[in-house]
């Protein structure tokens, strides 16, 4: 799936309650989801993973759409290999 | 951007050096990026969002290579709408 997509399905879906919500809501869901998702990957099983991140992503989606922010745009940054050096892998200390 | 194309683009970049530190560290990393793009969305600029949305996303690609949890399918979980009530507008009470 694109990320363009995502965001328009939980644009679709979910837009206009978080929005009504607001930022500072979104934010906290998103971080109750990242707990989940941590529980999850330290004692989930494969079905409760995907679970969880789809979760996580769904909310990134749903904070990035109130913010006006473009993923695909945001994730450009990595598009060329590491940010920092330009190499892929990556060449950091 | 594709989301299989993210995984791909994070594990050719960071897969060797993530995995070696290992999920704990990954799901650490996680939260502390998660915590800076709170930060962004509180009082950063647009550009500084971008870079944070990004960051999120690269960890989570990350720490889903590590799992072998395909995002793809993960979030399958949401394309035809609610996973709860299969609505979209969202339903739930």
């Amino acid at each position: 799936m694109e990320l363009a997509e995502l965001q328009r399905i939980i644009e679709a879906t979910y837009g206009d309650r978080d929005r009504r919500r607001g930022v500072p809501s979104t934010v906290a869901w998103l971080a109750e989801e990242l707990g989940e998702l941590a529980q999850a990957v330290r004692k989930g099983t494969a079905d409760q993973q995907r679970h969880e991140f789809a979760d996580v992503l769904a909310w990134v989606a749903s904070l990035a759409n109130q913010m006006d922010i473009d993923l695909t745009q945001a994730i450009e940054r990595y598009a060329s290999g590491c940010p920092r050096c330009s190499a892929s892998p990556c060449a950091c200390a």
